[in-house]
């Protein structure tokens, strides 16, 4: 890997250690970055690994772990629990897989994980049934395509902050995750933090940041 | 009026007069193409008319209304009553303007107007106090700025269609109402059908339509 | 189907049953939905179904129907007739998949649907000679692609609401859609609601909707 | 005028000599410029000058001419005229001062030009009770803004060739002009050359070496 | 071919006959159109159709032509020859399908086409070693894709109409063709027409009706 | 304030009572709007409020605080102290104004504020300075127009959570914000929550969010 | 100048001293940055200083030059002249104060300035009777709005690097200076660095560095 | 290669000859324009070749040389040592390809080149250990993807040019690299040129035309 140039200290710096990001590498790359990083880290993850490449990459990587739906990759011990509790809510099936990856980040990185699924605001009583878990909720990450409006709904009924992912799901006028992207950002309630189209991992390491204060 | 070849069967054709579009146009042709209309129809109407070209044209409009919200000028006797009633609904008090224009567009034509102010999704108790005359309603205008949102959430409480209007109530990432025009366009809910932003006039004029149907 | 709350009372509160959005979702998810929603509902659809899902879906739905045209299954029995026609007017054959989504989707609702295919306005002689049946229609679904000029032109030539679907048939500055969802955002004839790119299902929704009223 | 190198052979080389661009420039510059030029060429022309600038450059301009609508500038003789007409139809009133631009531009190159003005197809009876005005053109510019469905069905009507130039004129997701000009150059019937927004000199232009051919 | 109207008389209206677009229809659609056409029409032709549609239509077509590189089938004897030339001109070698298009389709309209390839701006000796053929020309289409700057030059070198095609040829920031798109629009040297993006057969089509003016 | 339904339980829902929106209404109904709420919270606060509307507005509501460059109004006694501290760290001089509305809205909330003005990435030592303090964070806000890379780079040296403010500082190609909008939802480090372009009132509602947790 | 913490030490590691950037901020802050500043470099320059602004902040530093078309304000002595050239060719009269914003900062920096003014593609003759200083240049600075065809000419006669500046000249479809950035990041010409739209100083700043190469 | 107007002088003129770029042409195109150029010009590039067109052109250039992360194709001798070194630095290991491309184009002309890979600001310690490397370049060119702020900070950090490549690596708001794109041309730091998106060809030529001054 020597084309790589590993962040090693990163966990101590930041709290987590690096993570391999799997698009536009080759499966060669990608395995052989990981090798270098576990030598020196207890953990190592990788994200947007699609079947094919994990298949590839599988034989060179004792003990490697794979999350189909969420596309995630993993080497090494379980993290130690710790305190806190991240809840995921999303507004369609379709935005299953991008929940995943920020539910398995967020499990990976030892945080409880409470998935709330398929509550889009088109039923809103699907979404109030849910209230108390809500306004209780420690930090809440919201997943939603198409046009992403759940996310101010949420962050009207909630005391915590909000992450939201906006998704590609949709077609037409959604442009690949604009539509929910532009609605997040222009939240009428407030406490939302976005992150970028598509990403659960970067939304389940800031949920983490915020749940870590104080441990 | 030689610069301006009115549609005058229009009523006849699609049941509504010509509507005079005032942006674009000098106070001295708006009050022309009037008073050529006004010798031909019975009631004339003309929209996004500012306070100053209403102050130019207003001496040579015998009789001539202006609705300052709504921006809107008529000249004739009010429309005969008409049975139906358009239900507005507004995410914020910024949206007023619009929703105004709509209302007195519908008023107008001569239908009954409901309007239900302030109700945005950050506070979803405030919309769901209304629930009972949303799910009765015979058609409602949805005005929404900012992300939006509220059409969606409206639309999966009531079982007439809806009319959503983005406005360009906002700044940053809404650019000029491209977020909640997207927004709308990707509802998860169904039966909602959107209009141009900032366009109340046009929403009210697809409402009246709705509403004509067999009278 | 764990991971789906489906919206049993949709059909109570809005009208129609809730509607199985098939992008983005495996087959194997969509089956289980459908087989959930099966064993409350009397019926049960599902949209964007290419026929591949269709071929890996339909051994585990016993008495599915496909259309292929449409892209849609239906499982129950037909819905009983209401009164009431939906008129769809597309501009060219291409746009003729998403009309049949608008169509497939207006009859199972229940209602009697007109197709006008291939009367795009470079011809505008074609458009006219169905100008009786344009005046007279009670809702207008009005699908073109490329520039999107026919929902100006039929707006202005018809009494009832037009609901105006832009599709992504075209190519270079058509821009998947954008072209004719501005132009149908734009007209200058008043009276249309527009949905989102390439969605006929929902354009069906809607003039149900409109059609509904006072059944 | 030492910044600026006039190209004083053009007219030997296109026909037409350079023509002064009014915006981004100072009075100042405008007026040297045209006092150069004018020692070489016959006529002059200048674009994009409104009346304040008219006003402050008309002192040291000898026999400058001032179309306002149009705003354009003018010193020189009238050009000798030329064979050939020059069709003008505008979709609205709001639409006049680009189509003036392109009338006294194709007036000051010597073509007779024909101005339909206010024919959107909103009310299409409106333009085709000028089919056979349309059928004959030599040349038609279509000037039309909001959605600029305009210029497809005259295309559909006419067998010369037409130069569509959107306008700014709209509001909301007019964009500035952006749906009028994808409307046009995604038109579905062909022999439409698009020319850029508010660009009524260049369709005149245009217009002109479409007439000039083999005079 | 139920499905299709297919407009006869635009032969006589516009000067050519309908032509038929290939994208977004199935080869059996493609193949029932042609087929209803060449009834009554003496010539039929097709654009965008790539060899796999050319391969499924020819058995039931019979004396069907195909042009490979410009992508056009055509049905029925050769137009007679008419007066003028087109003179095409392409930026680069990438830029041949489209241009071919154009060429192929003005060869089938009966003129004569002069085919200069390859003159992009980067090496201006070699648009300028033909420079006499381009002051003589009577229509000249020119072809770029990348940055579209060719549009621009010519026309300071012609007196004649340009019609400008942009292409999608290019990656990153030429977006798929709006760098050429916009280029071209905003040519600062007059005489330009743009038509959409790859629409090589739409610019042979305007070109035609340039040279056809009273023949 | 009969158009306004103010959102009275926000406080206990979400921590926060509801906050005034200045931008898009007049002078009038903000005043009425800041009376009602006025009678039933202890605290009201309003945002985007210039100058003049201040100026406007003073008279009538007795005790209002100003502050100027952050453009916020304030009625009421101050909030008491909580514990945690917000830091705020801007790019230029030119964020300052919205940096303000964060650091004033924080402070207003009852959390200290911590200013880091003026620590660009073109000048990377200015930041490195400042190493430790942004080690030891609790949460912290970055504010940057132009490309806004800042964002990124503390993030890769901060444990804690970061919420990112891109401004419309700039000009050309940052597109009124867009640029650092983007270049923020891409960051290549994890835990950045981004909030709407110059949204520096929503960046100190979430960070305070954040600090929240636990009291 | 607290808000403000300056990069004293830029001179010393990329060979020129910090520069005022004068948008968004107010005279008073500009004037005491400056102060600041000059207190510790020989030099202070600041951009993007409107008349309005520099009559107001004149009076507190004494010595203060302005340069009004390029909008620059210089305070000290004179840079000692260096070796090289920078040639600056704009296409358009209108482009000249961003060719002058560079062309002052070059000489400011201490290097020779060579100005070819309005030497646009439509005449391309201008262009090529200044093929010999083109091909003998050191550094060239294209200045272009419009469509911005000019970077690639040159480009394609040149040898040395290009500097390409788009400008914000133009309008409609140029969309603020987007269609010369597109068009000059494009360029089938090599040897091309874009920089922001309407950014002359920028523009200077790099030619420099690349003129002090070796120095 | 009738198709080709090769521009053999283009050595003499720019200091490099004519390289032929892969896309958007077949293979057998490519091999034909390659070997009419070898037998005029000592050495022939060609860029973006994918392994299969390699596969395909090989057979008939003999000699070819193919570099595959590059992916550029060489035929002739390695040019004569230049003197000069270009840096060449990526933020992540997914840039590689673009940054070989460049590194590739860089040596081929003859120039030493330095490599600094995956030195991203996530971590900024990584790129402040090659600090001096920095700080005593001739010129840099910075590869970078997903946010692109990689650029500001190296330029902060040099006294050299720097020529910026936005990569089209990220997923989500990078929009294909309109996100560091966008970056790199509002740069806060001085000296950055910016190339197309993914074009390290044209960073190298950029590079090498300002190591080449006064060789
Ligand atoms: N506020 C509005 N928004 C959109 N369309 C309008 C508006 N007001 C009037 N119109 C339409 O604009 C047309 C009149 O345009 P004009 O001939 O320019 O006055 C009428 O046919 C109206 O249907
Ligand atoms: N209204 C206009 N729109 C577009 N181009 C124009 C316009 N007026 C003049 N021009 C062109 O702009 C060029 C002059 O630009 P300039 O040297 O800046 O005055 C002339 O060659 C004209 O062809
Ligand atoms: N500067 C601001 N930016 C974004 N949202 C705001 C801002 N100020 C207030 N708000 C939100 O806007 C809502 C009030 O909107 P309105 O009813 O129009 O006054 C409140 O719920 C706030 O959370
Ligand atoms: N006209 C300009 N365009 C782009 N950047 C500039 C300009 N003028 C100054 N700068 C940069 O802006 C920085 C100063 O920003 P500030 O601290 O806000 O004054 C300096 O580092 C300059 O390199
Ligand atoms: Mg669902
Ligand atoms: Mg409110
Ligand atoms: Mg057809
Ligand atoms: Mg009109
Ligand atoms: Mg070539
Ligand atoms: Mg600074
Ligand atoms: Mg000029
Ligand atoms: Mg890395």
């Amino acid at each position: 890997g020597d084309f790589a140039k590993i962040d090693h200290h990163r966990a101590l710096r930041t709290g987590f250690p690096e993570v391999v990001f799997g698009l536009g590498k080759t499966p060669c790359q990608i395995a052989q970055i990981m090798q270098v990083m576990v030598s020196k880290n207890p953990v190592v993850m990788a994200t947007k690994i699609v079947p094919e490449v994990y298949t590839q990459i599988q034989p060179s990587l004792r003990g490697l772990q794979y999350f189909p739906i969420a596309q995630i990759c993993y080497l090494g011990e379980s993290a130690p629990p710790k305190h806190g509790c991240i809840t995921i809510i999303t507004a369609g099936t379709a935005d299953l897989p991008i929940a995943e990856e920020a539910a398995v980040t967020g499990e990976l990185c030892g945080f409880q994980v409470k998935r709330l699924w398929d509550l889009g605001v088109a039923g809103i009583h699907r979404l109030l049934s849910h209230q108390e878990a809500i306004a209780n909720a420690e930090v809440i990450i919201v997943v939603a395509g198409m046009e992403g409006a759940l996310a101010s709904v949420v962050a009207g009924l909630a005391a915590c902050p909000i992450v939201a992912v906006p998704t590609s799901i949709g077609y037409g006028a959604s442009f690949q995750g604009l539509a929910p992207l532009l609605t997040m950002l222009n939240s009428c309630a407030t406490g939302v933090g976005v992150v970028n189209i598509d990403n659960g991992f970067g939304a389940a390491m800031l949920a983490a940041k915020i749940l870590n204060r104080g441990q």
